[in-house]
């Protein structure tokens, strides 16, 4: 049937309220705009982005709107395109883009942000290899290529360097594959489930630490491991207090110019520093889709994976339907799941 | 008279307890023992840290001895050298060391930080030309030395930059003067104090910010000055509460790729940062004399100032003598100073 140019109907997972579990429903797509694209998606990974999204709200600042159609880390096919559009053709497989990249405005164009002042609309779309398996490139829309690049680009770890990863979600997996592929020499994946030390030495982890086997805090363990501490540690658990109540992550790198790196994603909370820790030399940074720049990262990273360069594959622990979208989230906030794909 | 191998008698600036004034007073130091230099100390300048160090006692974990003699921005000439020493001799010039750098250990082989793990009596001075007058060098054993090298090692500062330094007293000017070497375009030096607007435009600065003229944090005003934050922001007052009660230094840094460097030396306070601000990409970075390696980077920095490269006169708005070092406290916590110069 001929959709081009139409009104369509598609399957959606509608989130009514903040905290509540999704609807599926029919919805309608009206067809692309002037500079717009209509696409098929055709799988999408379940990120904690999208938890946070519908649990932080009215905890933070930030209205958000509300009823929304959650879901990230997707990639499909152009189903159709608007008028003006000279980029993308019906056919190509592409990936959404978090963070758009228009190549043209201040910040495109200087090194050191990836947040491009594009209304978002607009430059949000890489074409990717047409051999892509969409239903793993995605996991390169979001959760992959933030924890890969923190570790990469933002952190800039460095060949027999020493590193901790502190929460081994896929965020996490994939800043040990970057502290791997960095040269690191020993990597410390830390996690409270102690059925991440398995897979987190797939990608790369020297050491699994589980700071409930330990009485001392898992900062004073790194330290004694390392003497003083390591050069690299990344926060990717996404939660204010692994970094601050108990001081894990900041505390486990070396005030000897050690550099620390927020990656998981929350708009809760203060972070509070020793400020004796800092000015001895250490780098706290944060990294946003973990430093590319998206439009002209993407389909590198989709390449890299395609020639084996970064493991994909091993990520998707679940595949699921839009249907069985709720118990997807239940899977990974019960740290049961690594990421479930679900396949439209 | 020859003094070599003897008990010497010398006067001193003896800090008794924490928050009272110096006692002048007559001290025996013994002849230097292997490996050990006696300095003939020529000029000292009046560093903000010796008064943090007397004022911040009892409110730390660290416990500090008394009695001591603080100054340690002095610059001498070798009175006698101990058994072994092989690279002073006795008539060399030169400034000792804050930081030392023994060029061997595991710290000192690696760029990331100047802390060197020696014990700090070796490898604690540096040679320097044998024409560079004592009591303008002797500010690069700390306070310029640390400023400088916040803004051009630490914050590396990149040409056409925008920047703030807050705070300026020695250390703040130096930054000034770092960011201006580092070929910064515009340069906002921040203090409550008009009467440093004259001064820090002699080290650079583009435009002059006092936060008592404003009605709006002066965050808000630099972030509206510069399109939504400066590049580079450096906190040179060694107060925490301009950082975090205020999120001046943090705030007016632009989140798309900010950098702000924690200069001013505390032993006291957290620093409290929003976490989103961080994770969208902004870095925090402490600076420990400036990212200098010591030894090797204070002669240079003679040189420098030597060829014309570096400003070092122009901190000196006050001479004293050592009898009168508690009135050269008071000119520096009132404001008064910018560096007052102690001749012995």
């Amino acid at each position: 049937m001929e959709t081009e140019g139409k009104v369509i109907k598609c399957k959606a997972a509608v989130a009514w309220e903040p905290g509540k579990p999704f609807s599926i429903e029919e919805v309608e797509v009206a067809p692309p705009k002037a500079h717009e694209v209509r696409i098929k998606i055709v799988a999408s990974g379940v990120c904690h982005t999208d938890w946070t999204f519908l649990h932080e709200v009215g905890k933070t600042m930030n209205p958000q709107p509300f009823p929304v159609i959650l879901g990230h880390e997707g990639a499909g096919v152009v189903e159709s395109v608007g008028p003006g559009v000279t980029k993308m053709s019906k056919g190509d497989k592409v990936i959404p883009l978090v963070v758009p990249q228009c190549g043209q405005c201040e910040r495109c164009l200087i090194n050191v942000t990836v947040q491009c002042l594009c209304d978002g609309d607009k430059s949000a779309m890489s074409k990717i290899h047409p051999d892509a398996p969409l239903d793993k490139v995605c996991l390169l829309g979001c959760g992959v290529s933030t924890g890969y690049g923190a570790a990469v680009n933002t952190g800039k770890v460095e060949s027999g360097s020493t590193c901790a990863v502190f929460g081994l979600g896929a965020v996490g997996l994939a800043a040990v594959m970057g502290c791997k592929a960095a040269g690191a020499s020993r990597i410390f994946a830390v996690d409270i489930n102690p059925d991440k030390s398995e897979i987190a030495k797939t990608f790369g982890a020297t050491e699994f630490l589980n700071p409930k086997d330990h009485s001392k805090p898992i900062q004073e363990v790194l330290k004694k491991l390392t003497n003083g501490g390591v050069d690299f540690s990344l926060e990717c658990v996404g939660n204010v207090g692994v970094m601050v109540r108990d001081g894990a992550v900041e505390g486990s790198c070396t005030p000897a110019g050690g550099v620390c790196v927020m990656v998981g994603w929350t708009r809760i909370g203060e972070l509070t520093l020793v400020s004796e820790d800092i000015l001895l030399g250490k780098t706290l940074k944060g990294s946003y889709f973990g430093g590319w720049k998206s439009a002209e990262a993407v389909p590198k990273l989709v390449q890299d994976y395609m020639s084996g360069k970064l493991l994909l594959d091993e990520f998707v622990t679940h595949r699921l339907t839009l249907d069985q979208v709720n118990q997807a989230f239940e899977l990974m906030i019960t740290g049961k799941s690594i990421r479930t794909v679900i396949k439209m």
